[in-house]
């Protein structure tokens, strides 16, 4: 077995203190570092926040994290936002330190589609300094990317593949049942929706990375929000959102996100139209959180044998 | 759009015919040849077999098949039979002729399992000629291998893959439920059996595949075959053939094979039990034929994003 690989966790949030707990526990990575800007956090012991973890402080800045781990080299584990043009400079900095980056950042995850020219800079830097950022996750970064890629590859002559994550916000974290507009009535659903307060994170990022996957280009889009409802219910049970995209001579990608108080069950679902057809269930769905922590560091171990610059999850290989 | 790759179709078996009708359709791929070494087919149009192919003899040799094309470089689509030892001269062949082999040989999708020595040439081979070797199908080569690879990878301190392969052969060709004992008595059955008359190529590989992406070692292994039996009949129904292998902390990968005319439904399921739990499930199973074709038509798509050498389909990006 090869040394394990040195991480700095950076972004003590609830995702970033799973994922070092979890890298603690994986003989592949070797936790060395961790930051964290809230200032209440910075200077006190990683142990403080992860059980087990090695003798470590919490670093204000990734200079400092580096500095204390004494290692050349090694990968930041990144969380700490879902939007591209507010982390870009750390992962920036993460490049200047000789680091590769893995990131849960949703927009990173294909860069391109909605900051070009950040994506082009991150990729002229990490290549220059020979370096891998590539950001992951469970969705995106799995379930409507790259899971339907994998599965397009057993299957030819593909007319449209359809994904849904379906589930209940009952059973899920309190920011998550707000996030989707749980037990609002309909008329603040709506000024919500108008206030640009609800919305997956992601949902361009995997149609595209799709898209990319199945060689098509995507060129009539259509996106809907709207908001689900239970019979004699006067409030609102969560929210339904769909983007579905098209090639111009009408194959699909349709993406469909459902968190729904109501479901009689949870499920991830993949259809793909092709030959031959494919449908397949993940019963019972995924439980995202600790399927983005695993991503994670399955993404860290792979790095060596990913290509360099700007990748997205499509590069990354299985071993 | 990059240029179609070039490919030359090699054994024009069933397999090999399906491939070379789906490749013409494939916007990402030119078939500039075909080889097929029985004398009945050698020097008849590629017409012939199959419907709208471009003007080109098949030809006795790839050599042949290479001249007569006139492109350099370019891809093999190898589908001459499932042992190693026979088609390695092929793919030896097909290096020297400075060609990428993409191939349906079942012991080459994980070649060091059954034959390092062999395994250790074609790598050396394909290096020094900067070319890839790699071999997939639907299984080995995805259900049993890559796909349960990427689910783990969603997954973290995994404990076991289970990954179930249900088939009815009823409901298939004459040749395959021969191959699995189907309408034979229990005693014929046993007869064959102890010949080695039965038995699905590619378990092995595809065990040894998963455990490389999972960085497990195997090293306690229990194969099993048994008949299949319906009430109140008196012929064998199919067979089944399951392979576990455990790492020495007691980590298992268990494959199940069931080719059984009295199952009920037919399904592929993959059950990993991790961090989180994840079941998945094909409802009505994966039509193997047509799933293997589209797998040689992907990985001739994404060689060029391959690294080079003798590859695995673990090695095979999305893109």
């Amino acid at each position: 077995m090869h040394a394990p690989l040195p991480v700095i966790v950076q972004g003590l949030g609830p995702i970033g203190r799973l994922i070092a707990e979890a890298a603690l526990a994986d003989p592949f990575l070797e936790v060395v570092g961790a930051v964290e800007i809230r200032p209440e956090l910075a200077g006190r012991p990683l142990s403080d926040f992860v059980d087990g973890a090695p003798e470590v402080a919490v670093r204000p800045t990734l200079a400092e994290a580096v500095a204390d781990s004494g290692s050349a080299g090694g990968i930041v584990l990144h969380c700490t936002g879902s939007y591209l043009d507010r982390v870009a400079p750390q992962i920036e900095e993460a490049l200047r330190q000789g680091l590769h980056v893995v990131s849960t950042c949703e927009e990173l995850t294909f860069a391109e589609a909605r900051h070009a020219e950040i994506a082009a800079t991150l990729d002229r830097l990490a290549r220059g300094a020979q370096r891998t950022v590539v950001a992951t996750g469970v969705n995106p970064g799995f379930l409507m990317d790259a899971l339907p890629a994998s599965l397009a590859s057993i299957s030819h002559s593909i007319r449209s593949v359809v994904v849904r994550r379906v589930q209940d916000p009952s059973r899920r974290r309190t920011p998550f049942q707000q996030k989707v507009g749980m037990d609002l009535s309909p008329e603040e659903w709506e000024e919500r929706r108008a206030a640009g307060g609800f919305g997956h994170v992601g949902l361009t990022e995997s149609a595209r990375l799709l898209a990319a996957a199945l060689g098509w280009t995507l060129v009539d889009w259509q996106h809907e929000m709207v908001p689900c409802r239970a019979e004699r219910q006067d409030l609102v049970t969560g929210t339904l959102e769909t983007l579905e995209g098209s090639t111009s001579d009408g194959r699909t990608v349709r993406l469909h996100f459902e968190a729904n108080a109501a479901v009689a069950e949870e499920y991830d679902e993949i259809v793909v139209d092709g030959t031959p057809p494919l449908t397949l269930r993940f019963e019972g769905g995924v439980f995202g959180d600790d399927a983005t922590v695993a991503a994670v560091l399955r993404a860290a171990r792979v790095i060596p044998n990913t290509r360099r610059g700007l990748a997205t999850v499509l590069d990354l290989p299985l071993r």
